[in-house]
């Protein structure tokens, strides 16, 4: 039986590009997902812009903030139901994505929930982030959205981040064909490939050791009961 | 047996103020301190302004980059013995100090050094921030010095980071005394405290579960060997 | 005549509230926008929320990336008429909002257009932000809106920025009527209100300068004829 | 007459590297100086690590900072005769370095002084950076960057940033010698040099615009006097 048999991954890609094969951040994400798949985690990917999904600091934005329609609910429920998270975003002028941002928005607004032992929702999962483009901007992004998953509750392994950009300027995007060689630009670069096996594979071994301790343990950590352990206002 | 007997953090505090007592960040890092070593745990506060530290990626600066003097070498020592790290920064102009900037070029110089299992050299421990300004930043910092440490090889846990800052605009300092009651600013924030409650227990529990596991494991994650186990560049 | 007749500014709100009048940064802007109007400048407030905006980094996203509308044409229209561009954003776990983003990545996808001056589209304008939020980021927020502008062509002035946020941790956001006073929070802040104004002047000072001048002097940016001048190459 | 003659600028470098011509920043500094230089500007390059700067947010960090050293009176006393600064930084890990944090802080720690209009002490003149690394970061360097000089006083120009960088991954420093070719590395990237020239010609445009209008105009902006105009607390 593969080691990793019966962790769940969902890859939500925050690419504006409307169909996800057009998506450069997907043909990354769809590596890091064949290793997980390999070793027996049930993956997901999911495009945003094949769904509608509202604005607003809200759970539904049809209901709370008069949204036309509102497909982020099941995707939620998606995320709620996995152990793994992985967001990829483009690069644009340096930072995450509009739907990168607007996917943090969405799970910050759950963020207040609890989860059986009464931590923040998102507590007992891991997650990480694959980062693409042709210029500038990996680490920028992944700061961004590591600290997010960090901030409501998920564990960020060692490197969870990973990513491909080329020299300075405009250029050949991931996966692009070069019209050299006819082989996909960045495909070949070993540290691209190495960051995003190491990733994959921490992202796994921390799902299983969050799964195999029954997710966090919650002494100290439930925000409800704070002040019956040792705690900041007793120093 | 106190349940963290055994674990051992560094607090490394990069304020601008030479001496510790005067520094502001340091009264939330002595409240973070407070409950872990109340809970077992072997702490050890440093102030970097009590030490000659020099400049460069290297890793003994007098050698490699004609510094006057140098004592990083010997904290970096500690860092390298300890479980846990936090690191505290103030903000200035909304960023982390130059202070905490060197702190991690310093340990991003040591970071391509491998550990016994031939993993990078942090790889098997955890670290967190605390914060303080009068103003604005505190997660503007923690994004630079978490998506650090986890790159470097730490395990970030759910709130990682803790902080205090007042309303907009200039104003009291964290742990100034209130001239009207006396009481320090910031001392009976909440939210505060239960961050800094929070952040303390999930490193200790972190650190608890790397001990036990004898470290983060090891497959996949050993950039001499990527290429053994199922990897990117497969797909 | 007022100083700065014939000057006209859009203020552009990336509130995530559905309405504009529950929306507390544009409170701020209000006031931002009242100083201008006093003083003779042409003001439009439009609330992001209240148009169908596609994405994807191209000019009509409905032709060119799927979207089922986008009047995101119009309001780019309404930037390139105006003098003054300002960006309210409100700030969600320490970053600027997606609609934010979303106006940033807009604008950027016409950048490679070109004014009559053979310059990129914004030359000959000037730009700031207004951010609030209860807790933390206005200068995060800000740094990404700064930058996007002058990257594009903008000249930022002097203290382009200005906002409004609580003590650490939730509270009532700006605008909010405090209940024992009845008096909005924030509104009787000096720090805001002074940076406020210094912004609004700055902005309308900048906006007259480069109106006086026809636009930012064209020797050595206009990209299709760097080589024509002294230049990198040559060094 | 060359065209800006009378015109003077500052480009302080803080590289990590001891060496003045050890630094990559150093060599894409040197091409940008040299635009200036032939336009008729005055140029001095201060390398920060030939100098001892004590740290702090004080003006004389011997005597207010109980510092060994502080050399940064003399360089400040520069930045405040020359119209044009320009910070040069590396990259680590995404990020500025400690020094340019340091120029910033110590530069900031002046920032209340006000010129001879009673605006803040940076009033009148212009600012850009430049940026090298190996890897990933000019964007988020320059945020940080440009956004203190604006939020002091400095007038950020269009196109204010300009860098260099490699592909994904360690690899070559601009500069460094190709084996292949023996040619320099980024020497003939023409985005970088696209960008390096633009930012020298528009820095030199917006210095002499203030010059010509004796500073930036000053009302609105003395912050002593933000009460006596039209302002924020009137709305």
């Amino acid at each position: 039986m593969p080691e990793f048999e019966g962790l769940s991954a969902v890859y939500l890609n925050a690419s504006l590009q409307r169909h996800a094969a057009d998506s450069h951040t997907r043909k990354l994400m769809e590596k890091s997902a064949g290793i997980m798949r390999s070793e027996g985690v049930d993956v997901e990917l999911i495009h945003m812009l094949d769904h509608r999904i509202g604005f607003g600091m809200v759970t539904d934005a049809v209901a709370d903030n008069g949204a036309e329609a509102d497909e982020w609910p099941s995707i939620q429920a998606k995320i709620m139901a996995a152990d793994i998270l992985v967001i990829g975003s483009p690069i644009w002028l340096g930072v995450k994505s509009s739907l990168a941002t607007l996917a943090i928005e969405r799970m910050y607004a759950s963020s207040g929930e609890k989860n059986a032992k009464g931590q923040y929702l998102y507590y007992g999962k891991t997650a990480g982030c694959i980062v693409t483009g042709n210029e500038d901007g990996v680490k920028a992004v992944s700061m961004e959205l590591l600290y997010a998953f960090q901030h409501i509750g998920y564990v960020v392994p060692p490197q969870a981040d990973c990513g491909w950009i080329g020299e300075a300027g405009p250029g050949p995007s991931y996966g692009d064909a070069d019209p050299d060689t006819g082989r996909p630009f960045g495909f070949d670069n070993d540290f691209t490939n190495r960051n995003t096996t190491i990733m994959a594979w921490n992202l796994m071994h921390q799902a299983k050791i969050l799964k195999d301790m029954g997710g966090f343990p919650d002494k100290g950590n439930v925000a409800a009961d704070w002040q019956s352990v040792t705690n900041a206002s007793q120093f």
